[in-house]
């Protein structure tokens, strides 16, 4: 039997009404872990061909890893799946906070929302108690004002997951928040949770959790605590979180600024980390066990930008900031508040702004576009106000709740060349041609565009001792060069091996890639202790190698191939106009092929060959979709 | 790093007379454990095509498991590998005793013998100190005279290993004998063993093995033990070792009698368990760590066949007597007695004589070939007279001293009929008809027909809960059911994959297999607390899987398809005349064809599919053969 966990899924049936619970299948778990992998497995088999992401015929998934709420640190992560509104292929988004471990304390570890309700409604969760309760006077309220709400009316204690205006009003890349700022951001799932006319899930957990081994679970546990604790990139993380990436971004080159046509900013160290810290920071703040604390509060006293709240960490930072060639900090954390409030992507919101802010720029947009709004770079009025019309799709912001690929595609006029995008979703604040293992991650990612998918961050601060440790003596120095193609396709296969794992654990990725403290090893040793699962390191590459496949058989059965895993132009052909990667393209085609050929997918196609499928026990799949 | 092993190899070239010490490969430990794993790859590659078993260039493998010498138990085996003299293909043979651990202590975990000494040798060992010592004088001697000679010279506390008077003469059915009566005995080893002039290894070991996890150590072999004790076919196997299992295999019609005629014999209480522990047991004995103790002594005071010394378990009770429809039990103790001294495998050796009484029964053979000796059935003077006259290759001895495969080809006349080998190894003492997995058991086995390969006994005492536990509901009851066919090739497929791997790890089937006491999570939880290695059970499942297929790519190299996998036509085509089994035959090709399909192998050829050795990382092999 697997302990730590809540041990049952709970069903709900939209349409019907109906909440059914049913154990986890161990089997399952097994081959796929909890979290990422169950939704994988359990979403492939589910969700028709065909369909549009706004059909009731979509699936909705919400799951908890295999760790959520245990003690190992940083364990406090679920994840959210389905048809993406965005990529129109697999859709997946994480987030840290309370509400996953609350989930499990009440005793579940995956929510399977089926159908769509006629009506607004919520789910209430009190342990055993389930309900589908009515929403319709909460339709149409932010995400802090139904936070609010529900803890009124069951408890301060309740721990809260919903959408803002901008999933009820089927933004294309709306957010699922919960604990009012964390975000389940990418993929747009908040309006596929908006089609299903599902505005929030409210919990409240007071279960236990038995561990499998409570004898050695502290003395393991204080082990990871202890190297998490001594690994200096942790006092670092309470200081700044990931706000100071910014200054290192620039410093090699890899902000995206001016709509990625480069990768430094010359007004960065006005919306540094550093200035964050200085002038605006109230406090860090932890998610369930976390020791980082790369969350923090900030504020913004005075002026038309004045709120407390939840802070920007880098990807908003760099994405409503240089890439809008925005300076005003202010107004960039001002942005990410109202983002957080409608519940929106702020990679895809401030991308799509400053897609728009370059087609502005080379003349291809004018005010009879945008309703007369100034779309000039670095108008933070603008942005601001975007934001607001995204969320509620008003005039030119009803256009740009699209994203940005849908909308080039509406306007033409050669808008199209700007779009920074893979498979429709926005590309991170990465600039690839300073790190090219970042443009073949992002190629690669199931879920579009996507930076974390593979998260391959080992060559950019120089982890050469990892990367030995990781993939022998034969890569270096090559590897650890991130300026230099070779084996990249390497790199990105084992990365998202390895992720996709930390991903279905419900664990962060701060501590088990970057700094590089932990490693299959240590989950293997945390989940024989937690789960009394005895899985090898081999066990886990091979789950982890399996829900890779498996995501790419879901997309290639929706049409996906190579062709599909490219990067902008601008990207592949444009050498970078400034800084340390000046001169610089990304050489996609090499990498490309030699990660096809590394996970054994057809190099032509890029399709899992058949003997890597059998490989992975999903050789049935394979054949079910031919 | 790897505990609880010696940590060095011993390489020792004859030819140059030359000893080398080399430490364990780790990263073959991980793919193949050690014991017959890592017999199984080194000698893969070492042993060149097209040799002859008897060339110099044919290699000598003697190793320990990972396990040998642990506290697991009943951990005291050792197996010994090479190209088999007598099925010219993957020869490999167990044993257990106290040798194994003593080379074990000594620090050694394998002795690999290359090439061949000019004169007689005998490698002696204590502790670091290994020599290449003369052992002229001893040449000629029998086995037990060999190990008084070496305890004498080296001390009482010596273990020795070694040949008698049948491997120097190169029987090919000559076994390598340790502990005095302790033998691994099929394959014909021993006469690889003379033919490299090597007559004995001798062993004094008082170094420590370090275990990984000292504190759980003593918990977990605990554990097992009380399990182990508690478990009811101890307390019969202490009484009675394997002696009494004639009484059930004549039960069943599964006592091969007059050379595979039939299942029961007439006078089996004559020869029975329960007859030799009422009139001749002294008393059990043990090998390193075993509870059940299936070794004993025996003694028959008075007669011809006066002796005292190790007695017989149950395969040379059945072949030395029913057999040969031999009812007299003493001269049955006495020949496995003779057995042992000259060095010789009792199955091949009964089983070759039962085949020339049949001849002669028959009127194909007359006294005209045996130089005046009487063959008929149960002629007990003369399984006497022949073993001697076999072992020292006199008269008629000599040809029977190839086998009975390559005896009836000299011989010819219709002789062939008889013949019950498969792949030129005779069939051990399982009559097929009446328990179809041992059928096809004896073809898949990689070196010929051979009942431990895959051990496949679940079905034979109507093991229903483990086979439900193993392969799950949906092969019961078939599966159970020792006379269908059906689900066979699932059954002995799964069975070789833990066979191999308990033969990796020094283990004894019994307990690990019958009764089924243990299973990969518990071998598993060992490999952890003694050896450091986490492998989960999936990893050892793979981890047989790739031994099973690379012991196939050996044979097949060495031109053995389908057509090998067979059994005599008398076991296929002649229904069983009488008892339990009477009407039936083996249906060996529909098995045959359901375990290639679970193989993964070509069901035309039996060969490997491409997709398969991928899987397990043996594609590499694959093609350098091609």
């Amino acid at each position: 039997m697997i302990r730590g966990i809540g041990g049952q899924i709970l069903w709900v049936d939209l349409t019907k009404g109906r909440i059914d619970k049913k154990p986890v299948d161990e089997d399952l778990v097994e081959k796929y872990l909890l979290g990422a992998g169950f939704l994988s497995r359990m979403l492939f088999d589910m969700i028709p061909l065909g369909i549009d992401p706004f059909s009731p015929k979509n699936v909705l998934g919400i799951a908890t890893g295999l760790l959520t709420a245990s003690m190992f640190p940083q364990s406090s992560r679920h994840v959210v799946a389905g048809l993406s509104p965005l990529t129109e292929i697999w859709g997946e988004s994480h987030a840290a906070g309370f509400w996953g471990p609350e989930l499990k304390l009440a005793g579940y570890d995956a929510i399977m929302f089926l159908g769509a309700s006629k009506d607004p409604v919520y789910l209430n969760i009190e342990n055993d108690k389930v309900d589908l309760l009515d929403a319709s006077h909460i339709w149409g309220a932010d995400v802090f004002e139904t936070d609010d709400w529900l803890r009124e009316k069951h408890g301060k204690r309740t721990r809260t997951l919903g959408i803002g205006q901008a999933g009820e009003n089927l933004v294309r890349f709306a957010a699922i928040m919960n604990d009012r700022d964390r975000a389940s951001a990418r993929a747009g799932l908040g309006a596929v949770m908006g089609s299903k006319n599902v505005k929030a899930v409210a919990v409240r957990g007071t279960g236990k959790i038995e561990v499998a081994d409570s004898k050695n679970y502290l003395k393991q546990m204080d082990i990871f605590f202890d190297r998490m604790l001594a690994n200096p990139f942790t006092k670092e993380r309470v200081k700044y979180g990931t706000t100071n990436l910014l200054e290192l971004m620039n410093h090699i080159g890899r902000l995206p600024t001016y709509n990625m046509k480069q990768g430094v900013f010359e007004k960065y160290e006005k919306i540094s980390g550093e200035t964050i810290t200085q002038h605006y920071l109230v406090k860090p703040r932890a998610d369930w066990n976390c020791l980082q604390r790369c969350g923090r509060y900030t504020r913004v006293k005075t002026g038309p930008y004045k709120y407390i709240g939840g802070s920007p960490e880098f990807e908003s930072q760099s994405s409503l900031g240089s890439r809008c060639g925005n300076a005003n900090i202010e107004s960039i954390l001002y942005t990410h508040h109202l983002a957080n409030m409608y519940g929106m992507d702020t990679i895809s919101l401030g991308a799509t702004i400053s897609w728009a802010m370059e087609a502005w720029d080379e003349g291809l947009l004018t005010g009879e576009d945008t309703g007369g709004i100034d779309l000039s770079w670095g108008n933070h009025e603008t942005i601001v106000k975007l934001t607001e019309m995204i969320a509620l799709r008003e005039g030119f912001g009803n256009i740009l709740a699209e994203g940005s690929e849908r909308a080039a595609a509406r306007i033409g006029r050669g808008t199209e060349e700007f779009v920074m995008t893979v498979k429709k979703q926005e590309i991170a604040g990465q600039e690839p041609r300073a790190q090219k293992s970042m443009g073949l991650a992002a190629v690669t990612a199931a879920r579009g565009a996507d930076h974390l998918y593979a998260f391959p961050v080992l060559d950019e601060a120089g982890f050469d001792v990892e990367i030995k440790k990781r993939f022998g003596n034969e890569y270096l120095p090559e590897i650890a060069d991130r300026l230099n193609p070779k084996f990249k396709g390497v790199m990105v296969k084992e990365c998202e091996d390895y992720m996709v794992v930390i991903e279905s654990l419900g664990l962060c990725k701060y501590g088990t890639q970057i700094p590089p403290e932990f490693y299959y090893e240590d989950v293997a040793a945390a989940l024989r202790v937690h789960n009394g699962l005895n899985l090898s390191k081999q066990d886990l590459k091979t789950i982890g190698e399996r829900i890779v496949n498996l995501n790419r058989l879901f997309n290639v059965a929706r049409g996906v191939t190579r062709k599909d895993d490219s990067l902008p132009d601008r990207l592949t052909k444009e050498p970078s106009p400034v800084g340390p990667p000046k001169g610089q393209v990304v050489e996609l085609d090499d990498m490309l092929s030699e990660y096809y050929e590394h996970r054994g997918w057809d190099v032509e196609t890029g399709i899992p060959l058949p003997e890597t499928l059998k490989c992975l026990g999903l050789e049935k799949d394979w054949k079910e979709l031919l």
